[in-house]
């Protein structure tokens, strides 16, 4: 029987059901769902952990309570980075998380998260949900038994925070920064000396001068983390992750087992989600922004053009190389690249010739 | 009975319900929705009508058919601009349409579509989940008895379609132009003649020369609607609507009257169709784009900056003049625009500064 007639006919019976509920309970479709959310994220964490809050209660709601979403923590049932095993294997029915943090599973997950000098939000769901590169997710995850989709984008991040200025390309010689992933590989190509720490040792390390920098996520997450505290210089833009894509994943057993409502009810929540992150991230942005720079006097800088076109050519080489790593990821990368060829010129006649317009 | 509970009490009585439908009928609460979807656009129009059906579907998935809605195009059932009325009587339940449609109602309207030199889509949904715009726009529509919200976002659109060059301000000077609503007014005070004319008959003016330029909407819409072959310069950015919201306006009767899980099931479906849109119009607008230059020859053209510094200027006042209308109106302006200034400092830094430094 499916769901759609089931509703039908039950919808009209209300009071007839409470009496047979009990012997008839053996032979009916199951119809309640209690699901683990796992989550790479501190619990609460301000927009991506409160995203995971938000997405379970939306899907709850929607359900009338069919579906209830226990939200954990990183390291309340399993640790952060353990999130994608405990669902694929089902222990947990969903994960929260970003794609990247999976580029050991397969080096094209980080196509689905952050590329520098990739494409910004608006681009990268137009390629998701337009352009492709949902059905590619999906056939990536598909082998780890898993349903991926996107739940959110930081939009444009920062730069970082650095102690000394950037002026040159010679100062990223030597530069001991905090940041991971490939970001950190362009640096080491830049002459720097990237850095992987805990969240917890990042601000002692940058106010002791153990690092010389680091970068975190925007003014939002930054000005909690109080980074302002251990350096004045922050710089933009955010080259090397200009639109992340934060991600759920699903375990595909648990998702087929739902009935086709509740599988929609699941599926535009995380739509919904996409665009509920990405206005709080903006609106939460702009005050910390300018907290920052009128309350606690950070220094607001742009770093150097030509820093910035020897970061784009390094870049390059290193999503290439993410590319050339196996047959799916060139697939991926193919896409990806194809897509924002076309999207950076109608970016360039449309955001961006508008917003130059605005400030002329 | 709330539906919750009843959901819960219902779904494990599947079998019994049928044989005592008939009789507990009539003291069941209501379960299943019929609605009618007043638009204005013509049925199926790409993009703006398709998301009508887009969410329309949506709600039908989620809600596992309990509420079915049918969706209208324009002179269906009404015309166009009597689909406000027609919702807030409860003729029909739910309308598609955009604010600004509806400034004779009120001039604070226009905030909630779009503002010549105003806040692009990023900034404007930031405002309206985060910044108190959704708060103002329920307040407003409430007088009608109006549930609004966004559904859709057009992106920066472009300036329009020139039979001549504009190289400076006094080619805008007797400059006859299809532009309608505030864009229209500001180009009247730069010395043009604002024309307004039925979708079906701009091509043919355009063409004859009976007016020199046309505003539509972006790449996507004006290929489909065969603008390039009337005139070849087609200019941007799209200053007088740099992200138009698209809105859904729900009758509070009709609304009130669903069960909690069915209304939780109706605002997030708008949440994901504003995601839907605005990521269908960059991905269509990329490729179209490329279409009108490559194969159709279009000449595409930045307005100069005297241009576009004049028309920010008017802009200012023309909007100022609208935040005069009423308090009701300035109250939204002041809202507005206050959060449009601080939006703005964070696009520089973030957005903007990013595509800058992605084509250095």
């Amino acid at each position: 029987m499916k769901r759609r007639d089931f509703i039908k006919s039950a919808g009209i019976g209300a009071l007839a059901t409470s009496a047979v509920a009990v012997s008839s309970q053996a032979f009916a479709a199951k119809t309640e769902f209690k699901w683990k959310m796992v989550t790479t994220w501190p619990k609460n964490f301000p927009v991506l952990g409160t995203n995971a809050n938000y997405l379970a209660k939306t899907i709850e709601e929607m359900s009338g309570g069919r579906i209830r979403i226990k939200v954990y923590g990183a390291n309340e049932l399993v640790p952060a980075f353990e999130a994608f095993d405990v669902v694929s294997r089902g222990t947990a029915q969903m994960g929260h998380g970003a794609a990247y943090y999976w580029k050991g599973k397969n080096e094209a997950t980080q196509f689905f998260a952050a590329i520098p000098f990739g494409m910004n939000a608006q681009e990268l769901n137009a390629w998701l949900y337009y352009g492709g590169g949902m059905t590619l997710w999906e056939e990536l995850y598909d082998r780890f038994n898993l349903i991926p989709t996107a739940i959110g984008n930081s939009g444009v991040q920062m730069a970082g925070w650095f102690r000394k200025e950037i002026n040159s390309v010679d100062d990223l010689k030597g530069l001991k920064m905090r940041i991971p992933g490939l970001g950190g590989e362009v640096l080491k190509r830049a002459g720097g000396t990237p850095v992987n720490l805990p969240g917890g040792e990042i601000f002692t390390s940058l106010q002791s001068g153990a690092i010389d920098a680091t970068e975190w996520v925007g003014p939002y997450n930054d000005m909690a983390f109080g980074l302002y505290k251990a350096a004045k210089n922050y710089y933009y833009p955010g080259w090397h992750e200009p639109g992340s894509t934060l991600e759920t994943f699903i375990n595909k057993d648990a998702f087929n087992e739902l009935p086709a409502d509740l599988q929609a009810i699941v599926k535009h929540a995380c739509k919904d989600a996409n665009m509920d992150m990405i206005s709080e991230f903006t609106a939460k942005n702009n005050q910390a922004l300018e907290t920052l720079v009128s309350k606690h006097k950070v220094n607001l800088r742009p770093l150097p053009d030509d820093v910035l076109k020897k970061l784009h050519g390094l870049s390059n080489t290193v999503v290439q190389e993410v590319a050339d790593k196996n047959a799916f990821s060139q697939k991926v990368y193919a896409s990806y690249s194809g897509f924002q060829q076309q999207a950076m010129k109608w970016s360039d006649v449309s955001e961006y010739a508008y917003m130059r317009a605005r400030n002329l």
